[in-house]
Order: structure tokens, then sequence, then C-alpha cells
């Protein structure tokens, strides 16, 4: 093993700051220079067919995807995974329902089970997935707690599975950009950071507001990718929350469902980070103020169009960073890595680490106090 | 007294949303329709001849105000008072130092006193002026204290003179219009507000890194408009707030002077405000986020430039406003008020409710829980 190569594998091992750096330096999403079987696809599960994997996650394995390929659906409606599966050419034999769905473990044509979905459900079926053999990418959040979290890293211990949470910003070229200009110090140090993420909720009715089903409201949705972003731009973890938590429509807003949560992290080397998260206004937009300027992606986390520049002693300029199909890129590099025998970028470790803080949130939005990391 | 009249002298009386709206009602910075004495130009002394007096307010009175005119200077240095009469016309005789400026209550040509000095000195030459029989317009923040704000009020009270609040983006057209989104609910109601102010510091010999002249950091000197921001596009009074305090270079940010301050508000119609203050890094803009979309100023508080923009349904729009010199409106709608005998929008009062949140933001961030207002 090269020296490299041991310092990649060291940094993995390390804070989020350095698992971050790893994609910088891979190349996101990009394919790796050999494989293991040159040519092999990895055969993904979707387990979930939502929106997300409607819109987004099948569209990208079926047509953008360089190493993996969608090879199997899971569902609880029959007829919508017969549609699916013609629209994809999946084979029957490999349609599976929520009961059956154990029997993947015999299946060779599934590499990796892809978890889309409602967050209370992440658990269940990465740890199931995990003992039918398969590595599993999960949708953000990871779970709905930090148990859950130890739970599903452990399972995929045990089986010797990778397990990557779906952290597609990971895999965006302006969020990376974002983390570049501030761990390289490119205007300086970050001081102050402010990174916002929401969206107005419609149908009151859907799982989003559902408790049970999402384990919480904006924050574990939406909100997270303030935080992620928050501490990619800071690179390191932070050593305090303080949060608070504002409902203007209890009606549609139940007990433990939050409407807005803002919340601030406090950072060792002492950045600060100023977050909101929403349900009840559109919030898309990381900042970071440095020593010599700025630098922001605005909008943020759009699927497509996001878009970031910076402000220094030469003026403003845009980032000018290609787009790229994030959920291709995070397949794609997730599939390099099973290929490869190297470990993930995005593990469960790293969800784990935002579910602690989202948890110290709402302990600090309860209390009204500061809460120590 | 008519009706309309009745109500607007109503709406002062009442709290800043109230007192807020009038700038918009009577036209920010125009002139009077009818004044007492057509055609008079109050007298204006300035105290403190620094860069603000130099580069801002004297070229303002000298050259774009309507109804009030530079007449006197107060300093401490006779060469660069001296200088200053020459360059603006000012004769001899309207020239004080900080020992005789009591003898200005003798002075017919000076009908207005604006202190623009070190924080900690606004309240005693407040006082001062007001004893000598003269209006006052203090620059922001009013004072380093809720009890010097109870007496300098008390004093210009005592004295039959109006006091004013140097708070210049209340006259300048890109800030009233993001009120009056908010307050007439164009995109509906606004649920998240940011708002952030804050530059870069330099020269650490400067009054404002000594606490016994600032009487605090960035919160007092440049937050104090993110906090104004967030007053008036929620148009009413915050109910707590949560704050924390950060240092990252204690060598130029001694004992209580701030660095940079994140600080919440909530208010009571539902509305939450994250706010930033930074002496650390360049902060400026105020954001608002309502149920149908947004509108923000950015930059907010320039002294040039000002631009703001709303996104809703039909896509993003530039205000489109006029710029406008926001010292001399804010000298003119003073002026116009002492001429027409009506109350000042940004009474010594105003002042005062933004100096007990203050001392509410730096007893939150040192007790690390949230405050009730």
């Amino acid at each position: 093993m090269g020296d490299s190569r041991r310092r990649f594998l060291k940094e993995l091992s390390g804070l989020g700051a350095a698992a971050w750096a790893a994609p910088l330096l891979s190349g996101a999403g990009g394919a790796a220079a050999q494989t293991a079987e040159p040519g092999k696809k990895l055969g993904f599960a979707l387990v979930g067919l939502g929106s997300l994997s409607g819109n987004q996650i099948a569209p990208a394995l079926f047509q953008r995807t360089k190493l993996c390929r969608l090879a199997g659906l899971v569902s609880g409606h029959p007829d919508k995974a017969r549609e699916w599966a013609k629209r994809y050419a999946v084979p029957e034999k490999n349609i599976y329902d929520y009961a059956n769905f154990d029997q993947i473990r015999d299946n060779p044509d599934i590499d990796v089970v892809y978890v889309v979905l409602p967050n209370s459900m992440h658990a269940e079926y990465t740890i199931r997935a995990a003992r039918a053999g398969k590595h599993v990418l999960c949708e953000k959040p990871m779970a709905v707690s930090v148990k859950e979290c130890d739970e599903m890293i452990a399972a995929c211990k045990a089986a010797g599975r990778q397990l990557a949470i779906g952290y597609r910003l990971h895999f965006e070229p302006n969020n990376l950009e974002m983390a570049r200009l501030a761990r390289e110090r490119v205007l300086g140090a970050v001081k102050v950071i402010e990174a916002s993420a929401g969206f107005r909720i419609g149908d009151p009715a859907q799982w989003r507001l559902n408790k049970a089903l999402s384990g919480g409201g904006s924050l574990l949705d939406i909100g997270i990718y303030a935080l992620q972003a928050a501490r990619y731009i800071a690179g390191e973890e932070p050593t305090s929350v303080s949060a608070q938590v504002s409902i203007t429509d209890p009606v549609k807003f139940k007990p433990g469902v939050d409407e807005s949560v803002l919340f601030r992290l406090q950072f060792p080397g002492g950045a600060v980070a100023n977050c909101s998260s929403s349900y009840a206004t559109g919030l898309n937009r990381f900042w970071a103020g440095a020593e010599g300027g700025w630098f922001e992606v605005n909008p943020a986390l759009n699927y497509t169009g996001i878009k970031g520049r910076l402000s220094g002693p030469q003026g403003p300029r845009d980032f000018g960073l290609p787009a790229v199909d994030h959920f291709a890129a995070e397949m794609d590099a997730f599939s390099d890595c099973i290929l490869n025998e190297r470990p993930t970028t995005v593990p469960g470790e790293e969800g784990r680490r935002d579910q602690r803080i989202m948890a110290a949130i709402y302990e600090s939005a309860e209390k009204g106090s500061t809460i120590a990391l």
C-alpha cells in the first residue's frame, strides 16, 4: 500500500473534514482509472418508488450512471413496480415487495440496495439489506435517532458491506468548491457561515408531516443540508449548538414536527454558523464570510441550476463550474468505492454525526440553552 | 386636527412598527408641503469631526439638504475646526470646543446639534445640547446603556426639544420597501428573516475597539443595523432573544468588545430572525422569506449602491428604486418634523428599544440561554 493510499485511508478514518476532502481528490463522480472487473456495472435495487426515485434516481440510473444500473425494484404497490419495470427494463424476477424483500439475498443481479423510504423506515431496510448481503446507499437523514444509526453501522459492518448516506451535494462541484475555498483559505480564514435550506411544504397529509414516518420536521428533511454545509465549509466538527423551533401553523405542524428551526454552531477553529431550516418558506443559500471576502452557492441545493460565486480583492466572479447529475455522481462514486474496495467518503459515521447534532438541536430548542457537543 | 393627523400621531405613540410606517406615509426625506417659515433652513452643529462627519454628513449638509444647513462645528481640534469652517463657510463664532460647548445655548444660528462622537459620549453631549435648548440628532447606537437612553430622553423632554437617532436606513427607499412588502404581505406573511451586518475592522487602536469609548463591539456599531432590519421587517417587537459572542482574535478584541455576534429574535406574529454581526468579515444583507417568495436588500447598508430585489410567483425583479443621500434625507426629515412641530419617526424611544435588546443579546451570550424581552 503506497503512502498516498495510506494517507487517504487515514484521512477517511478521521473527522468529517478529512472524509469530505476525499471526493475532491478522487474527482467527484468520475469513473475509477481501473476497476476490479473492467466494464462491470453494479446492480442497484431501489426501495421506495416515490417522487425522488421517480424523478431523479431512476432516470439517473437508467441514463446517466457509468458504473451502475437500475436492476431491481422494491415497492408495496405491485402495479407501480410492474410499470416501472417495463419503463426501465428491469426483469420481473427482480421486483420485490416489503414482505419478500429479504429474498433479495439470493439475487446476484443486485449489488446495492438504495433506501429511498420515509425516514423512520431507513434503519429497518438498511439492516435487512445488509443482512441480505447487499451494500446499502441510504437517503438522508440516515435515520431518526443516533441509536438507529449505530444499529445500521453495526449491521453493515457485521455483514462486511459498505453503507453510504445519500449526501448528493458531496458530489456537486459548486459545493465542493465551497469546501475547498474554505479549507485552502483562498480568501483567508472563514469567520461567519450562513447556511439556509427550506421550502414551503404543501399537502398536510404527506409523510413528511407525520412524526411516525418522518421522525421530525424540516430539520431532518431539508435543514440537514444547512447543517452539512456548515460542517463542510468549516471543515471540522462543531463544539456546541443553540437552536429554537418555531411553529406558526399548529394544525399542519403537530407536536414533534418542526416548522422552522434556527440554529447556531460554534466550531473549534473560531468560525461560527448561523443556520435556518424551514417548511414555511424557501431557503436556499450557503454563504461564507472570510477575512478577505465571501463565497456562496445560491441556489445551493436545487437538483439543477446550482450557482457558486465569490468576491475577493479582485471583485466578484462566478465559480463557472459544470453542472452534474448529483444522483448519478453519488451512485457512481459509491459504485467506484465498492468495485475498488475503497471506503465511501459518505459513510454511516457521517450520517451519524448529523443525527447527533440534530438531536442536540432539538434538545437545545427544548431547553432554551446552548448544548455542548 | 384632522382624522389622518390624529391617526398619524396615534401611530407614532405606538410600537416601532407604527413609527416605522411614518416615513412611508410622509415621503422619506421629502420637503414638507408647508413649513412654519417658508424658506427657513435649520442650522445644524456637528459635534465630532471624524470620518463619518467629514465624508458623509458635512458634504450632505453643505450640498444636498433642503431644510437645513451646516451652521456650527464642535471639535477638540481647533485647527481642524478652522479648516472645516473655511471649507463649509461656517463663521468662526460658530466653532466650539468641548469645554465651551454649553455656550451654544446663546447662539441663535444653531437649531440642532448632531452628535457624531464615539458611543460612550453620546449621552453626555445629547444632554448638554438639550440643556442648551437645542434639538438633538444623535448617531446610532443611541448610547451604551438603557439607563443613558432614559436620561437622554428625559433631558430632551425637560428642555422641550426633539431627540432623533441617526437611523439613516429609515430614509432609504429600498429598506422602506422591505418594510412595506412585509407589512402589506405582498408575498404573504414573512416567516424567516435573515439580517447580517458587518465589516472587517482595521486599525486596532481605533475607538471602536476601546470599550471605554465604544461600550461594546460589532453589535453596537454595525450589528445594530441587522437588529433594526429584523425589527422593521417583522414590523413588531421581539419577545425573546438568544445570542452568542465569538472572539477569534483576543489581542484585538479585549474583554467587553465583541468580534462577532450571532443572534436570533422571536416575534409575536410568528416570524423569526437569524442575525449576524461582525468585525471579522463583511456582512451586508437583509432578507425575508415569506409564504410566496422572498425579498432582500443586498448590499443592504452601504452609503451608496443599495439594491433591493424580490422573487415571487412572477419570478425575480429588482425594486428599481432611486438612490438617495441617506444623511441628507435623514436630516431633512428631522428638520421637517421640527419646522412643522411633528414628532420625529426615529425618536429616542426607538433607540432605547435597540439598546434594551442589545443588552439582552449580551446577557444571552453570557448566560448561554434565551432571554425573554
